[in-house]
């Protein structure tokens, strides 16, 4: 069941321990498409620059994502984001950003986008997020990502756009931030009355909760984070997670029935998550996904139901 | 089977953003005897003054506790430690620490401890722990704790303690310390080097991480951390963690069987030692120890269960 990724698509320049790249492939909706890439059809929706290079097109091109949404701008540039990351890696700098032609981003969906079942919205601002859902018709299943600049400076559009999702991906302090609460449960509990029925808080490298109300009672599920040998870049790991996450439940055709959504799916969503979210950790920026079968995803499914089960 | 319990029995003064307690029963010695109990029979090896109040010794023998290897030392004080912590709670500062008669504490086992079958070292000067491990004789199982003190000023005494025993628990940050490295998994495999067989991460409210290595291969088993709707006081978390691991262990029986311990029991026993950490934080000091009942504890384990199987 084909799935449209709404984001950006950008150029970055990273710098971890490991060493330094001053411009590769990057952006939300490259590392959600490529993660979920490997279990559905992918139609991306992002703009960039003539600078846009074939060989990172041809890249997406290779995993079947249909580019028939990426918008390129005559003379215009690439969104480009630069960041440094801390020892521990646990802390990244931003260290410049160029919005350039993603600016004035307003994304049109092409018309054979405008029916498919599954829709994701990676962090762009609210009011372009639920532009895009109104371009939709015959959704099963909606949801994205957000950031502390939304939460804080574009609250009320925020809650207008996540009103009408089915699920929304944010990380802990994001959480915090959007429910005013300390503590993770009842962080949830009140994020769960602001319209998604199904709310995943990532928690970098501790993993990721998915929190469900069913029948008035909060119910949760917890993934641990993979123990990676080595942290290369952990630039996109949550965009894949999400990409991982949506993606499979997509490939599965899971939508809401009865108004709600099946548990075991989306437990099965969170582990595929945190494995893709993982493997985007293992080299610099998208390169992992070069070399990245569907066996090793099934592979390292396993490893975490190993290391998790008693 | 028995356990035999060596550590400090302190009050303490504590300082949460939920309240404030001048001087309470606390000490390592302490919870892991008072988390232990609710599995097997748990006998104490510590030292207090005559101001050690017959309440507070009245609560440890209503939990069958054996405080025969509690001594007493006429004229002397109670170790005192009084601490702060941080709003979040992950942090605390320590306002005073009073070692009174603990600065000469020298344990010495009673007769009748000393074919106990297991041994628990909680953390206090690496020398002490080696010294009571020889006055025990048919072990079946002995392990402990230690903190970052030692692992600096007292590495060589340390290893030397620590090649005699099964079991190591500590921290994240006490296993960095410990090996030199940043890397979990890498800082697992060289402790493991150390003589511990069995390796126990503890990561706060994120959770424990068991590493074994077993045929040449580094393997792990992943516990997340409860997630409690209040976090009323942390003191004493690490030792009830330690307390339900070996308390478990102890009350199945279970031993080093050709030279290596069942991977299966260690998993349940991780769980345990996580189920009795969560009950810890949910009152001030000892406190939830005064109504917790068996059922709780199997109860919350199930809850373990239900939000990490997929």
């Amino acid at each position: 069941m084909s799935l449209v990724i709404v984001g950006s698509v950008a150029y970055d320049g990273v710098e971890t321990p490991h060493g330094k790249a001053e411009r590769i492939l990057g952006g939300a909706a490259t590392y959600i498409s490529l993660a979920s890439s490997y279990f559905t059809s992918v139609k991306v929706v992002a703009v960039v620059g003539d600078d846009f290079a074939a060989e990172d097109a041809a890249l997406l091109a290779s995993h079947n994502i249909d580019l028939a949404g990426l918008e390129r701008v005559a003379g215009g540039k690439t969104f480009y984001w630069a960041g440094v990351y801390s020892a521990d890696m646990n802390d990244r700098t931003t260290l410049r950003t160029d919005l350039n032609v993603f600016a004035d981003f307003d994304p049109k969906l092409p018309e054979a986008y405008r029916s498919s079942p599954y829709l994701v919205l990676g962090n762009i601002q609210p009011a372009l997020q639920r532009s895009v859902r109104a371009q939709m018709n015959g959704l099963k299943l909606v949801g994205g990502d957000t950031m502390n600049y939304w939460i804080k400076d574009y609250r009320d559009e925020l809650l207008a756009t996540i009103r009408e999702w089915d699920f929304l991906l944010i990380n802990d302090s994001e959480a915090c931030q959007l429910s005013g609460e300390r503590n993770l449960r009842a962080a949830a509990a009140k994020i769960l009355d602001m319209g998604p029925r199904t709310l995943v808080i990532k928690r970098g490298e501790y993993g990721a909760v998915l929190f469900r109300r069913e029948g008035g009672k909060l119910r949760h599920f917890m993934a641990p984070g993979y123990l990676l040998e080595n942290v290369f870049d952990p630039t996109g790991a949550g965009d894949c997670f999400a990409g991982g996450f949506i993606g499979y439940l997509a490939g599965r055709g899971v939508g809401m029935a009865a108004g709600d959504l099946d548990f075991a799916e989306l437990r099965r969503a969170v582990i595929y998550g945190s494995v893709m979210g993982s493997f985007c950790c293992e080299q610099f920026g998208v390169d992992r996904f070069r070399s990245l079968r569907r066996e090793e995803i099934e592979t390292r499914y396993q490893e975490f139901q190993t290391c998790t089960v008693f």
